[in-house]
């Protein structure tokens, strides 16, 4: 949260960090799969704000006429995180296509490089009338920064 | 959910059930007290919608100019729920001020009478603003009904 | 929630009906991609109820020694859903292999058959270590109830 | 998150930073008060490490024989915040008692001085059985430090 953009984002990856709070466990102490993707949606924020995207007019741009909504996720969830601990996404473009982003995304813990969960999400850009249209091109450029 | 608003609003009670699920508990399967907030705001939904006051043009309403935050919230908790329980909300309309609406709240067993938790909740009427305003009177005679 | 199993199970097929809450959306209103893999959740907690299988008993299960954790999840966001409106999910066990359950969900407005939302759901049964082991054959029995 | 202890509890204050993400807003982009109290969560949390008591012992401690749930909460929400804002929070322990400790929470913005909310939370300290116990003298001792 407090990392500079130019150190966050090397090559193309970017690096965020998130704490496993209250109300992102099962029952039983686990993280939840439901919860990896919102930290997935923090990490798009993230990886956003180090391009110099403010997210708040990047999801959503009435002036331009464009949104970005996520229309496709997934992910797998390979080794068990628990309550308190500190995890670190790995986030990158995978693919900018003329109207899509792929992000990928991998966690791991805070030290170490045991892969936990690794997933995707695709974001496409619409206009006002929630048709699909072409990526802008200063998004698509500031997005090509670190690769 | 399914419940007939002339047999939710007996009294000017409202009844609403609520099952406690992944993301609502501790990590101990406890749950956990900002759960039980989000619970009352439910509660408050479905109690206006048994007063036939739907919450999307209720909470925030721009041909009539008004608005209703939450603007101060209290909870006591008092016994444990816990992951897979139902719980009954009886949710009232303790007072009705020329600005404000006070709800309150109590938390039960699916069957019993054990108080679990009890809360309270304030919604103040505003312009486009932000100023305090008076509550449109057509809210005021919708919530006095079961009065 | 108070839909009989009998009617709620039929041919498979589990109807689940969801209203869209305060905190379900992005900031515009729109119901965003990680509420969808929640509303998921309590679908497949809805479908283990409906088959006589108590959710806290059977993502966890200590006396029988395992556990159903979801290993993999994926979703497609095809329609915009906003704050308010009622979603009715059908949920069904795609596949029943030797360790693992393949859940399938499709989401469609309260009335009407446009196709808003879909996803799967993996579920792989583990023991206390935490490695894959084979379903418990009650389990299997009870999912395999209706199709 | 990466701020120093020494820092971060000058004068038995501790600054923690927030950022409004999805889900946190009602559908109009307004922080809705549920978060706020999630907020709260992580304020206690933060402040647990900043006086080297780890939350996850913390909260429930089973070899020593506590648990420390909270009882009560209160918060007033004065100015909307809304998606995308960077909120300070100024957590205080306001008061110790032989079983139960206060902390006390305002919300002001990024830069600036305006409280836009704040709110109380009490915890008490029980044992295995759910009744209200001493607090233990070490966490007594290390919540005083910066007092």
């Amino acid at each position: 949260m407090l990392i500079k953009p130019a150190a966050a984002l090397e090559g193309g990856v970017h690096h965020t960090e998130i704490r496993v709070r209250f109300g992102d466990t099962d029952p039983y102490g686990i993280v939840y799969f439901v919860s990896y993707f919102r930290y997935c949606h923090r990490a798009i924020e993230e990886f956003l704000r180090a391009c110099s995207l403010p997210p708040h007019e990047t999801f959503k741009n009435v002036p331009e006429g464009f949104g970005l909504p996520i229309v496709e996720a997934w992910g797998r969830f390979r080794r068990p995180s628990i309550y308190g601990d500190l995890l670190r996404i790995e986030t990158r473009v995978q693919e900018i296509r003329t109207k899509a982003i792929l992000f990928r995304f991998e966690f791991y813990p805070e030290t170490g490089h045991d892969l936990l969960a690794e997933g995707t999400a695709t974001l496409v850009a619409i206009g006002p009338d929630w048709r699909a249209k072409e990526l802008p091109e200063r998004i698509k450029a500031a997005l090509s920064q670190g690769r």
